[in-house]
């Protein structure tokens, strides 16, 4: 059983602004969820990196994976510590003055060291969790990951112990004297949309686009 | 005058999928302006810390801004060594197998140290840009900067030397054996789309939304 929020530590505690710091696990879970990539930062030689990678949370756990090659992993592996940030832009902020732009948004940052996920039952956990945080009822649709498959993928796993949501929602804050302005002020809102799916060339006539595709949202 | 690419770098060098890297500056420049936000990287105590912040392109450039007293800020204005990426999802690449499932996206990673602008003309330039960024004409529409919070804002640059971009777009690439499953395959293409301006609720009666807001589009 998971607790309900995260203990706020100093450097998980948001400063400047702290009505939009949050450390319940409600929050932090949700945006997790619905993020469809992260940004996980290392350290190599002094020197950050910062790369995009696919996630999935699942209970306190977030996966990531790539080729048992990937640089990025290889430097993870040895327990180093982490940063795994992820962000979903809710709309732009349009104030009266330069000053007081902003944008509506959602945040997570977790801190941590990643392990390896090695015991093959959980590591295809792992992917199908991966699978299905993108794509909700793919796994049972498609070709499950060959012996060789699964040897060339490594799988990581970050604990949600560490960590903080940020979010900023609402309309913009002008100074008082601003509002007589002859200037629009409001929120422009923005989310991820679905197109029309693309059939593959190569793909055989007669199959349908599954629903939850065709529909697809986050 | 830029010089049309970036010099590869060991450390900025695709290792696995050398296919998708890029150093050219047309692709590294374009993903850079599309992209509403950036994640910033940046290392204190040895703990790596991500965190989202709006930044925007000038010619070899890339501005970042904040409040004055923000710990990111502070950090960085060092001249510690720093990771600026960003990253665009296109779409998701439905394959017949769970391993050659993939995401289309654009994405950019810049190293080197941020420095700060202090030059009062170089720093409202630099608002400007990053206003600009996020929403074109809107700079000449708002009350620009007071010197009280032109102070209180600080601004970055960091000068675009050493990075790359990577670009995945196209179909899935299934093994010749799973073709002839009863699967669907293809890409969902992914946008980032604007709804409805929502006038804030304190915006004087009849003053009409700016037609850049009205068919915002990145």
């Amino acid at each position: 059983m998971s607790s309900p929020g995260l203990t706020p530590t100093p450097r998980t505690t948001a400063q400047r602004l702290p009505a939009r710091g949050r450390h319940d696990r409600a929050t932090i879970d949700a945006i997790l969820d619905e993020a469809l990539v992260c940004h996980l930062g290392f350290v190599q030689e002094g020197q950050p990196f910062v790369i995009p990678t696919i996630h999935a949370r699942a209970g306190d756990t977030v996966f990531v994976h790539g080729s048992a090659a990937s640089r990025m992993l290889r430097a993870l592996d040895a327990g180093v510590p982490a940063c795994l940030s992820v962000t979903l832009v809710d709309g732009l902020v349009m104030a009266r003055s330069a000053f007081h732009h902003s944008m509506n948004y959602r945040s997570v940052v977790l801190l941590g060291s990643l392990k390896a996920v090695n015991d093959p039952g959980r590591k295809l956990e792992a992917l199908r969790a991966i699978t299905e945080h993108v794509a909700p009822g793919r796994w049972a649709q498609v070709r499950p990951p060959s012996e060789n498959e699964l040897r060339g993928t490594s799988v990581m796993e970050l604990p949600i112990v560490e960590g903080s949501a940020k979010v900023r929602s609402g309309p913009p804050g002008d100074d008082p004297e601003d509002l007589a302005l002859d200037c629009w002020a409001g929120v422009i809102p923005l989310s991820l949309r679905a197109g029309e799916p693309i059939p593959a060339p190569d793909l055989r006539a007669g199959i349908a686009v599954p629903e939850a595709l065709l529909r697809y949202a986050r």
